[in-house]
């Protein structure tokens, strides 16, 4: 396995996710090289992630009229590690890796039909004040949920 | 040329656009059927579209969060003539072919290096109420520069 | 109902769908008017369609790399009857309307959780030879795929 | 500005960049949270690169079907350093920042009008022979060419 700086032992990293959604690769999400398009991962792991915060109650409150806040992305990687092509069936898997103030650190693996690993990545999310674009801390209710998803396995 | 129902004249039809932007195929707007995917047209459409109604001042009033009236794509039809492969660039046109209380049908075509048509399509919008979802009858004002638009060259 | 030029009777057009998949709208898949944006009902259009013909046999053979023939969209329409929105649950159907020489005429349908109509579409395909660009008629087994499939329920 | 592991000096990192292209943010490249989705630059990213590996003929080479060679992307990130919004225009430039047996480690920014940074990133290209998926290295006029970018200003 390639190199990867967020992933100290791999088999324990693996190993620690709880949650996860299956992916099929649409057609349009090829490109004339015959294989997934490397823009597409990055809607995959957003994929993952909203199902995730909706699982933990925070998608409906940020996706409300009335809310003051919102997530945004602060970076995003993807490390491709096989190709993949049409048809192939992504167990996508998201899980927090690191719970900051106004922040979460969220790690992402694909494997392809629940074997092999195609795609590994991680990002930050903030929570922002949609007017003024400043960091919103957590509340306690957040942040155990946040905890809580790092033990516990939910759909 | 294929027989297609909101066309009369095609000479006429093609002499009588006003306005376009160029538009380069994207590496990822390609499938591994080598050529542009189907889907990717009506995000041409709605290029061109978004850029004809800004020269018309009708966006920035749309995307004004104060605003009560938004735009909405009632159909959208794509006739596709010729596979478009990437690194072609397109000549989309745009022109108003009808205007009804509120809303207008737009009428499309894509030209390859602004030779050969490769795409024509048409398409309603409708110019409604975001909160109650009702048709907003076009202003004296809006009228008439889509009116003014039918006749008159502009980038 | 919107009058559309497809459909001939409403109630007997909606039940003659055999085949569908479930499609959750993705985050990335709306727009800055907080609703689906127009461009996506295509693409899911094209989800079904890939899993119509898959599930035809057709798609295994079109994607082997030794096959001479593929399939190109000819042209495309949807109605978009009532806006969709993040996080909405659609039931996409697909059947084929009319069997051609080497095309076929396929019509859409989505409900919003298996109830509300809230897009509707058709759109031929034609399966052409790749190198030659012209239409290579079906063969007996794949006719009787196609009309087979307008008569039994399958998954 | 924010720590960002792959650039030392920020001022003299920014200078270092020769090529670029003006992308106008899309409408359907919008969310429901009014800005420019978080998938998006990773297709700005994309957009560049093609370009330039366009300009430095490596893309006629890679595209053409008698070719073995394709590259492929081994790993990719952004770091989103201010919202981005419909109607911006960006200034998206790209760079080689280190030269590999077979791979390029590209770097990428983009500025808002030209001025204000808003995205920043890098990400790793391969070129593999597409039968056996294994890196083939670079021959001596690709070097060459890649050197050359680094030095000189090109369109």
């Amino acid at each position: 396995m390639k190199n990867i700086d967020y992933i100290d032992n791999f088999e324990e990293w693996q190993r620690s996710f709880r949650f996860f959604r299956r992916i099929k690769v649409r057609f349009c999400e090829t490109d004339m090289f015959g294989h997934l398009n490397n823009t597409v991962p990055f809607v995959y792991f957003e994929e993952v992630r909203t199902e995730f915060l909706k699982a933990l109650g925070f998608m409906d409150q940020w996706t409300n009229e009335q809310s003051n806040e919102i997530p945004v992305v602060a970076d995003l990687k993807c490390d491709f590690l096989k190709q993949v092509f049409f048809n192939d069936e992504l167990y996508m898997y998201a899980k927090v890796h690191k719970i900051g103030r106004s922040s979460i650190d969220l790690h992402y693996m694909a494997k392809k039909d629940n074997k092999e690993i195609v795609l590994v990545g991680r990002g930050a999310l903030v929570q922002i004040n949609k007017h003024t674009g400043k960091g919103v801390p957590w509340n306690d209710e957040m942040r155990q949920k946040l905890q809580h998803s790092q033990s516990v396995s939910f759909v």
